[in-house]
């Protein structure tokens, strides 16, 4: 699929995250109040705002009046299509009334930007081979580093959506309890071991009340962001057994702030790689369901250069969102509009592709350099970046960036 | 504390669930549409009519014209106790303008009731010291029956918002990926060891954004329903490894009707059990944070009669609720109004105290007999009621019942 021209220049340049074929949706900053929007170029177009104007029509009453996408969302998958044919009819090259849309065009550099949408609930999933097998291999040795269980379900455990936050958002470096093997007793500490993940997140567009194959699975998940859970891993390894990581999972998860929609996606379909055992019936793919993203993450010092710490591929996972959200709903458990669902860490088959720096430094035995500095785990005043993009023929559907600066943690809470 | 007398006889009863010490909140149909209503003997006190013809006020606007409580619980301590008071002038012994309160009174026998509040996210504790010793002596053996670090924290996971339902929802018997030790490979199957799980649900009424202790996560506690953790133990064993359980839970978690403020428990506090090791100062009790609460199961098979299969109390638990809290805070996750916390199921030392029929039939080695029949798990038609009430002097604060009837699995969803 070649590059479609919009009216605006700048969404034509081969370097430009948001052209036309992209269209991703957020919530930003205008006239004083939260609005729906769409990026395109350089500029965001005030959904809310052409909506109002009855530029724009998706239901018989206002679905973009509220500061999310849920309710666009929930309409469905003909409405998704409308919104972005409508869309795509305004901003082409050649569109009639450009003039009547240039007044709802606002310059995305100091854009401010919100959660594009409300998180119903969130799930993260542990679905990469390669990050699998490099955890397992520190925690468990090369001989048991897969759990049986791992080739054949994606698992997967409930995360904490109230913890969701979007790029730009700082992360303060938490507290818990901690305690390493060669200590005697746990103590109450700020975790020394924080760490970044490398994720897409899945947004969920569509019910689900009851099991749904994989085919439907992937109809019902609306769009992706990239998406950074933040993991302290002192206090993971404490508190996991047995029933999974808690409170090193909750400080924050981070999100791009734009939605990058499946159709926009669409053309740039991969299988999921070959399989060593095959998967059961309820597991197996109709077609292709991963994507062809390229992924890199950023680490910048405070007051220093960024250095690109990993490079990676969302094409590399094992399981696909649709098999994670499959897996999801075999209980019977309901799914909503807006549920979340985080990809698990996405790291290739190489040092440098890895999604986290437990993987990146091995634990702390091999340091990262960054610039003159020396990374094994993050360090306060930190800034991480995220950035991702499907490379079209002239044209790239980016992600934006998702960013996150670590701040110290608090003194004591407790005074303890 | 005694009795407070109301002017309605059959609230004065000493087996009456409902006294005016009591005054549960809960959400019932009446006139067609789903009203916030309070149990009083055997009435319903229609709590929406009353703030609508302004012969109760809560805030300068309405706070009760939706079908849920959140918004009361949004207004904070004040409120709450405002409610309490107001409510006992209208209904206690000698007030005034009963015939005013009468027309808002309905007969609490055949009202259809409804969740009586927005799950906002659910999480469910491992803190019974007899249940955690239980199946951990099953699983690993009595010399490791107790993970490290159960003695430090208490054990939770997040759980599914989307999966609790209210007393009398039907519970349809899930299928799911299961692999017994003696199994080449996994098979995909109706779960064939569906079980419950007796438990005290928490429900947060006040937000917060960082850590807190325990007195304040005390305070943060709105009140207390009862909660049936149903659980696909054989689902259960084949996923949760390493990440905790996740569809094994997903099915349904079933609550009763009738939120138990927490000003009505407080004549029936009791301190958590002594320690073997010490609390860190961040989980230490600042008083007696348990309550003294009887509690049993029911089961009656399909057609049959009820057996009671159990029988215990909430002050065997090792963590409260408070303190479960104050855990779920120490990573700075925001906790929001409606978030609900299970207790985890609740043991008590004895056989038949126990609050799983994992535990009460040992894994299935020693199945339980329910009059001519024998049950290891659930089988298809049966019920399961909870009931749970504070025994005071003359009266009782009940829970009323939390039930549900398992449903025989559906066909394959996938016809694999």
């Amino acid at each position: 699929m070649p590059l479609t021209r919009a009216w605006l220049d700048s969404a034509n340049q081969p370097d430009c995250d948001f052209p036309l074929n992209n269209l991703p949706l957020g919530v930003f900053t205008a006239k004083g109040a939260r609005r729906c929007g769409v990026a395109i170029g350089d500029r965001i177009v005030d959904a809310t705002g052409l909506e109002g104007a009855g530029l724009l029509r998706l239901a018989d009453t206002p679905v973009l009046d509220q500061p999310a996408w849920n309710a666009l969302m929930g309409l469905g998958p003909a409405a998704w299509a409308s919104l972005r044919a409508q869309l795509t009819a305004l901003l082409r090259e050649g569109a009639p009334d450009q003039h009547r849309i240039a007044p709802f065009l606002h310059p995305m550099a100091g854009a401010e930007l919100h959660m594009p949408f409300t998180v119903a609930e969130f799930t993260d999933f542990y679905a990469s081979r390669h990050h699998a097998t490099n955890v397992g291999t520190m925690f468990r040795g090369a001989e048991n580093a897969l759990p049986p269980n791992w080739l054949h379900i994606p698992i997967g455990y409930n995360g904490r959506a109230s913890s969701v936050v979007v790029s730009g958002t700082s992360v303060r470096r938490p507290w818990g309890q901690v305690r390493t093997p060669d200590e005697p007793a746990p103590r109450f500490a700020p975790s020394a071991r924080f760490d970044l993940e490398l994720e897409l997140g899945a947004i969920i567009g569509q019910p689900s009340n009851g099991p749904v194959s994989v085919a439907q699975a992937d109809q019902m998940i609306f769009g992706y962001v990239l998406l950074n859970d933040w993991s302290a891993r002192d206090i993971q390894a404490w508190e996991y057994q047995p029933l999974g990581p808690f409170q090193s999972k909750a400080t924050a998860t981070s999100i791009s702030p734009w939605i990058i929609m499946r159709a926009a996606l669409d053309p740039f379909r991969t299988p999921t790689p070959a399989r060593d055992v095959p998967l059961l019936p309820h597991l197996a793919e109709p077609g292709p369901l991963l994507y062809d993203i390229d992924l890199q993450i950023d680490l910048t010092p405070q007051g220093g250069q960024p250095t690109q710490i990993a490079r990676t591929n969302y094409r590399e996972m094992y399981y696909s969102s649709a098999q994670q959200l499959a897996h999801h709903t075999t209980s019977g458990c309901p799914m909503r509009v807006g549920d979340l669902l985080g990809s698990g860490t996405i790291s290739g088959p190489t040092k440098d592709s890895c999604g986290s720096l437990l993987e990146l430094s091995w634990g702390g035995k091999t340091p990262l350099n960054i610039g003159p500095l020396t990374r094994s785990f993050l360090e306060d005043g930190d800034t991480i970046t995220l950035r991702g993009a499907a490379i079209g023929d002239g044209y790239r559907i980016g992600f934006g960036t998702c960013e996150g600066t670590l701040l110290p943690a608090l003194p004591d809470p407790y005074g303890s």
